[in-house]
């Protein structure tokens, strides 16, 4: 009988709402092909220390459920490798005879598993390493769309739809919807994707690929609300302005911990907008709730993350190494995909913005393009009906 | 040919996922008695300028689709009636034979509707008037619970749950979930309702009915920390310390345009926690997408608000005046409730408390009676799987 085949997985950066589909993908992959495969909790830290738990011991009704689940089973981090690090993590996976190591996560995290399989060609250590994309901001090279990405899109698609009713039927000057996303803005553009009627919400769409001083926004804004009485804007986490400057993240205390609290931006950009047009304003900020909600997951999106983790399963018994798996759009209507494998040189610590093609010419929105790659991601979503004349 | 009756509704207050079902019901309930409803656009505004459109033209397909969209199909507004406004809006009834008037909102609303029958009376006029129920605050007396509720709970539940084990996956240190809701705490209460785990968020409610001082709230959190490694906190955005001053709304320039923007709680209080505790601390605020969220409208909360339409139409065939239209639950397993008709006088700006009985002792949480009278508005919110040892 031959000694079945010994993987660690873990998990690095911000959960999703279907990384666990990820994992539960790679899970049943491995258990297919009669291997094991061990978790380690909570990512670099689990890494570290060795400490692995025996995923393929559970049968597939748990990988079922655990399939559904946002959040990240397994825990993650956002530890950085220092110096020393990779070495340990090689001698951990030594000591307990490791011959595979699959790291799912974005940019960043692609970058430690090159990282990883380096040092363990350099430590002569044979070692397979496999990466599996995973990241709400659809930031990564290579890959179509990212698990992850899809859900969340349709949570702000979906938030901007119904705070954007809520807002015409009881106008509030400007109300701003703060979208996850630091420096691409894949998320703030899907808000575009429920619009039906001429004013429907978002009226202004600010990108971090399209930076605007707040004087251009509160020229555009006031524009709008003479037009309509109100202005719905959305606005990414991680929006600069022509300066590179952050308009609102607390910044009055650099290096304090205050300085570390996540943005805030919706808030004071609203503020500032109140001071310069005498207009009040409101904002809001689902911030996690649209990374993690359940509810929305989309069909394409979960099976895309079961589809990279299974792949990434059947690329190690197929002796890969060094790649992620990757989505292909084969058909948009109906909409398929397969996987693929990436060189993770092409992938780590890599950012892909939005194309200029998906920016409408005054950089406050996006374009039809844009609408006809996501929607197949996200299914349908409905207007709201309106009273005629109303 | 007898004359059909003709009726006016307009709306007063911030819209829900479900006043359109209440719309829907009422506007059937009137066609199916032959009678003409029309609808005052945008509320008080309309109802002063005598513009009213005739909603009985459109059919019951309308009538199925309008139901399911939030917002306010009529639009609505929170201007407060000013002198001589009932007398006008009394004779513009006059002037165009309306002898019925719906009026859907809260308990500011159910004044309106109050003052406007006693208006009409002193002017010798005939007019019934019906109040019709709607606010997520759920904080109107009478009623089991108030249409608009048990949706705006039930996405609250489901982002305490979900951020939650976005939280557990990825640990920040303070996590605080900000909670629509001024004077009561109903929907912050809500956000216990998806817990099963031990150590599932939120980990406290802070709720307006029980009021904590910085300092408890810091003791308490610290404590929690200490035990979990993060804490998750529930917090009305019109939560107020021991001495009833809030905590976070900018209130740095009383009576400026910046007073008046939606409360930024959750943020100040995030920022208090990191100061006086030196641990990070995030927020997030969902604000109107909360109340707005189509995808999250219960069964039992759009067949209450379709109900207290229905027999609001019926009310007035009957003849009844001076009275809202309220909610009683016959059973609660399973969830049946049937319509009854208090009188104005015992609703119009009152307000519901939690009651101390579905208060946790230490004022920090919630009891399991308040989860029995919740989870059959809500339906079940099923807690997610975990892995085992995770």
């Amino acid at each position: 009988m031959p000694v079945p085949s010994k993987a660690v997985v873990a998990h690095g950066g911000g959960p999703t709402a279907v990384i666990n589909a990820s994992l539960a993908g790679l899970v049943r992959g491995v258990r297919a092909s009669g291997g094991l495969v061990f978790g380690a909790p909570g990512g670099i830290p689990g890494l570290l220390a060795g400490r692995f738990a025996d995923l393929s011991a559970h049968g597939d009704e748990l990988w079922n459920e655990i399939a559904l689940a946002p959040g990240s089973a397994l825990g993650s981090s956002r530890q950085p490798l220092l110096d020393g690090d990779c070495e340990r993590i090689v001698e951990q996976f030594r000591r307990q005879e490791i011959r595979r190591f699959f790291y799912t996560g974005g940019n960043g995290s692609m970058g430690t598993a090159l990282r990883v399989e380096r040092c363990a060609r350099a430590a002569g250590y044979e070692l397979q390493v496999i990466g599996i994309p995973k990241t709400i901001d659809n930031d990564l090279m290579e890959t179509d769309h990212s698990p992850g990405y899809a859900s969340t899109a349709r949570f702000f698609a979906c938030a901007a739809r119904d705070a954007g009713e809520d807002n015409r039927s009881l106008p509030s000057p400007i109300c701003i919807l703060e979208v996850l996303g630091r420096n691409a803005g894949w998320i703030a553009a899907a808000t575009a994707l429920a619009r039906r009627h001429q004013d429907d919400a978002p009226h202004l769409i600010l990108l971090p690929e399209s930076r605007l001083s707040l004087d251009a926004i509160a020229t555009a804004a006031e524009r709008i609300y003479r037009r309509l009485g109100r202005v719905f804007i959305a606005v990414c986490e991680g929006q600069r302005d022509e300066r590179g400057q952050p308009f609102g993240a607390d910044v009055d205390r650099p290096g304090s911990l205050a300085h570390e609290l996540a943005s805030n931006l919706g808030h004071t950009l609203a503020r500032a907008l109140t001071a310069k047009l005498g207009l009040r304003a409101r904002a809001e900020k689902p911030g996690l709730v649209g990374r993690s909600c359940g509810l929305f997951v989309t069909l394409a999106d979960r099976q895309g993350a079961l589809l990279c983790g299974q792949a990434a399963a059947e690329a190690a018994a197929a002796g890969a190494t060094g790649v992620m798996t990757a989505l292909r759009r084969d058909s948009s209507e109906p909409y398929a995909a397969s996987v693929f494998l990436a060189p993770l040189e092409r992938v780590a610590g890599l950012e892909r913005l939005l194309p200029a093609d998906f920016i409408a010419s005054d950089g406050s929105d996006v374009t039809p393009a844009f609408l006809d790659y996501l929607s197949p991601l996200t299914g349908p979503i409905p207007a709201w009906p309106r009273l005629p004349g109303f």
